[in-house]
C-alpha cells in the first residue's frame, strides 16, 4: 500500500500489474503468469523423462532457456518496483523466484546443476494468487479458519497417533524381527504408519501369528480413529456456518454485535432491536 | 413437450413409452432396457475373457448381433419420433447410442472394430434415468445439491491437494532417483497421488531413509486432509436439511422465526400463522 | 408371546431361558450360548491351520464332537419348546441353527463335509442378541434408523459408484489391455474397485503414462467421494439426536407431539401447552 | 495433594517438580524429561539399525548408560518423595519407569536384554503430561469426551465389523483355498482386516472370479461404512460443541430457554436473566 502511493508514472503501472490482482491488467498478468509457471514445470517435468529427453532434447534445452529469460525479466521487474527490496529479496517468495532461474544459469558452469530446476515447481503455489481474482478467496477463507480453529485440537490427535505409531512400531520390531523385512526400528515405525494411514504398500509385511494379529489391531485402530479429525474439521465447519447466519446488526444501545436471528431484544443491555 | 404436442397416433405413443418415464408404458420401457443395457454390458465383458471366449465364442456373437439389433431399432426409433432431430444425433446420449452399434456393423469390414463395444456400457449412464420413477430424484438432488453448494471450497481442495502431490512427487524424484524405481517426475507424481490418497499399491516405494521420511509425512498429511471434503459435504448437508425443515415464515403476532414447516400456531404466542 | 402363555411347568421355563433375555436364566443362557459359540467357532479356525492340526488333532476332533454335542441338544430343546416348529425351521437362525451341527454328523459318511463346519461362524450373528441386554438396544437401533433414513441416498451413491467402476475398468482395459495385467474387463473393473476404494493391493497396477493418469483420476475421485457417505450418515446423526432433544409431551387440546423444548403453545392448535 | 501438604523443605520443592506442572519449575522439569525421553527412544531406535550400530556402537552405549542414569536418579527421586511408595511402584507409570531402566543394567549379566530397552518408547505416554501446560487440556478433554458419549456406538460397530470379518475371512477361505495363499481361516481373516479396512498389502489377494467378486463386496463395504464411525464421532462432537455455547437457564420473565452463555437479558422479552 505504502509502496504503491509513493511510486509515479510506468514504475506505478508496473507496481499495480505485477503485484496486485484487482486491476484488469493485474488478473491478466496473474493468469498468464500461472500458465508459464505450469508449462516450465511441465518441460522440466518432460525433461527427466529419458524417452523424451532423447529425442526432444534440444527443443527442451531451447525452451528452458526461454522460460528461464521470461523469469529472469519477472524477477528484475519485481525487484525494480519494490521499494524495500531487501525485504523482497528474503521473503519466501522472492527467494524461490531467484532459486527457479538460478539453475539454467549455474548449469553452464557445472554440469547436473539444471536439475534443480524442479525447485520451481514450488512456484505453483502462486495459484492461490489466481484465488483472489473470484470468491474462492470467502471459501478459502472459511476453510484455512475452520482449521486454525481446530488447530489444538488437531495438535492433540496428531501426538496421540505418532505415539501409537512408535510404540506399535517397536512392538512389531520385537514381534516380526529383521529376518522377515522389519530391520530396524525405523523401518518398523515407517511401516506402522504405512498400516495406520490404510495405505499399505505391501513392501513389508507381517508374517507371523502375532505379527498379523498387532497389524489387525493398528488397521482397525487406524480406520477407526481416521472419524476424529473428521468429526474435528466437521464440527468447525458446522459452528462456522451458523456464525455465517448470525445477524450482523449491531444493538443501538450498547453497540454489541452477534445476536441471533430470532433476537428481538439486545442479549447484552436488553434494549430493542429494531 | 413441444415435440410431444404436435406428434398424433403411433409417433406420440411411441415418443412417450420411449422419451419420457411417466407414463405406464414409459417405466415399462425404460426398465427393459435398463435391463436389456446391462444384459448387452455383460455380454461384452464376458467376450474379454479368453477362456469364455474360446468355448462360448458363437453364442456370444449371436447374442451381440441380438443386442445390436434391438439397439438400432431403438436408435431408429428415436430416430423417427424426435421433432428436431439434429439435436438429438449431436446430443450426449445420441451419439452414445450410435456409438453403441456401430462397431458391430463396422467389425464385418475391419477385424477388432469388435472391442470398440465396450463404448456401451456408456449407456450404463442410462440408469439414472430409472431414478426419475421412483422417489429417488429428491435424494439424488438433495446429494447434486449439497455439492454444487460446496464446490467453491472443493475446487480450492483439489487445488492444494494436486499442487502439494507435485511439490511432493519432484522432492521424492530427488531424494531417491530412478534407481529406486522413480524414473522420472510424472512416475513419482503419480506415486504422490497413489501414497496420499492411502492406495499404496506398493508397485513403486521408497527405500532411503530420507524417502521413507518424506512418504511417512505424506502419508499422514492424506490420511488427515481427507477430513476436509468429508467436512464441506457434512456440513452442507445438515445445512439442507435444517433449510428443509424451517419456514422463513415470521409470526404476525410476534413476529418470531423459526416455525416447523407444518406449524399452523405460533409456538411462542399462539397466534396463528397465516 | 402367544407360544410362551400356552405353556406351562418345564417347557414354560426352557422357552423363557432360550428365547428370551430379559429373565436371569435368559441372560445367563444367551452369555454362556454366546462363549460357546466363540469357542467353537475358533476350534474350526484352530483346524483349518496345518500345524495346529498336525499337532493338536486328536483333542480337536473331541472338543467339536463336544461343542456339535451341545449344539444338538440345544436345537432340540428349541425345536421341543417352540409351538410352531415349521416357522422355526425355516426361520433364517432355525436353518443356521441345524447346518451348524449336520456337517460333523455327515463327515462320518463323507470324508470333508467336516470343512462346512465353518458355516457355523454365521451363529455369531447371535451376538447381537447379548445386545437386548444392556443399554446397547437403543444404540444400535439409533445407528440402524440413521441407516435407513438415508437408504435412497446411499443406493443412489452406491448406484453412481457401480456405473463409474464399470466405466473406468473398461477405459483401464482399453488403455492397458492383457499384455500389463489387465486381462479381461471383469479383472480391470474389479482394479477399478481396488483403486477407488483405496485398498490398492498392487496386484495389478498401470504401467502405461495414460493408465497412470487415469489410475490418477479414479484414485482422487475416490478419496474425495469418499465424503459423500460421510456426510449423508452424519447429517442422519445428527438429525436424530436433535429429535431426541424434542420433548414427547402431547397437547391437552389437540393430543398432538414433537413439540421443541422451547414451544409455549402447541404448534398445531394454538392451545398452552403447560 | 494430601502428599504434598506433609511435605516440607527439598523434599517438598522436589515433589512439586516432579509431579507438578504449574510451578516453572515443574513447566522446566516436564519440557526437559520429555526431551530427554525422546532422545533416548530416538538412540534406542538407532541403535537397532545395523549400520549406524556398527559405526557409533561404542557412543551409543555411553549415551544409554548417560541416559539409564539420569532416569535412575529420576526413579529414585519420584520414590524418595512419595508418600504412598507402593501406590507409584505399582501404578502403570511406576512400571514402566522402573522397566525402563532395568534392561541395561540387565545386560551386564544377560547378553540381548538389551532389546527390551524398547519399552522405554512406552515413557513417551508422558507428552501428555506436557498438554497440562496449556489450552491443550481442554480440547484433549473435548475429545476425549466425544468419545467417551459414543462408546456405546462405537461397541456395536466394531462387533458388528468383527462379525463381518469373520464370517467374510471364512468365506474367502472356501473359494479360494490354500492353493491361493489363503492357507488357513486366521489368515484369512486377517485378510479381510487388511481388505475392509482399506489398508490392502497385497501380500495375499483373490485370484479366482468368485474371491475377487467377494472382495469387490467387503471393499465397498468397508469403505461405505467408515462414514457410520465418522458419522457418529462428528455428531457427538458438534453436540459438545452446542452445549457449550447454550446455558440450560430459562429467563425468570418469559420462560424462555437456549440463551448464549454470554447473555445478560433475555432476547425474547428483554428481561434480565439473573
Amino acid at each position: 500500500m505504502d509502496d504503491k502511493l509513493t511510486l509515479t508514472g510506468i514504475k506505478r503501472t508496473v507496481y499495480e500489474t505485477i503485484f496486485e490482482s484487482d486491476t484488469p491488467a493485474g488478473k491478466v498478468f496473474d493468469v498468464s503468469l500461472l500458465i508459464t509457471i505450469v508449462l516450465s514445470v511441465v518441460i522440466v517435468m518432460l525433461e527427466s523423462v529419458q524417452d523424451i529427453k532423447t529425442e526432444w532434447g534440444r527443443a527442451l534445452i531451447i525452451l528452458e532457456w526461454f522460460f528461464t529469460g521470461i523469469f529472469t525479466i519477472e524477477y528484475l521487474a519485481r525487484l525494480w518496483v519494490v521499494l524495500h527490496k531487501r525485504n523482497y529479496i528474503f521473503s519466501f517468495f522472492g527467494i524461490v523466484d531467484l532459486l527457479s532461474v538460478l539453475p539454467t544459469y549455474l548449469a553452464i558452469f557445472f554440469t547436473g546443476a539444471q536439475s534443480l530446476l524442479v525447485i520451481r515447481s514450488i512456484r505453483l503455489l502462486r495459484i492461490f494468487r489466481i484465488f483472489k481474482l473470484a470468491r474462492f478467496i470467502g471459501e478459502g477463507q472459511n476453510l484455512s479458519r475452520a482449521l486454525k480453529a481446530s488447530q489444538y485440537k488437531i495438535i492433540v490427535f496428531l501426538t496421540t497417533v505418532m505415539t501409537a505409531v512408535i510404540i506399535f512400531g517397536t512392538m512389531i520390531y520385537l514381534i516380526e524381527g529383521p529376518e522377515h523385512g522389519f530391520t530396524s526400528i525405523p523401518i518398523s515405525i515407517y511401516w506402522a504408519i504405512v498400516t495406520m494411514t490404510t495405505v499399505g504398500y505391501g513392501d513389508i509385511a507381517p508374517q507371523t501369528m502375532w505379527g498379523q494379529t498387532l497389524a489387525s489391531v493398528i488397521m482397525i485402530m487406524g480406520y477407526g480413529i481416521i472419524a476424529v479429525p473428521t468429526g474435528i474439521v466437521s464440527s468447525e465447519m458446522i459452528q462456522l456456518k451458523r456464525k455465517e447466519k448470525l445477524t450482523t446488526q449491531v444493538c443501538q444501545h450498547c453497540l454489541k454485535e452477534g445476536h441471533d436471528a430470532d433476537a428481538i431484544y439486545c442479549k447484552y443491555c436488553g434494549g430493542e432491536i429494531n
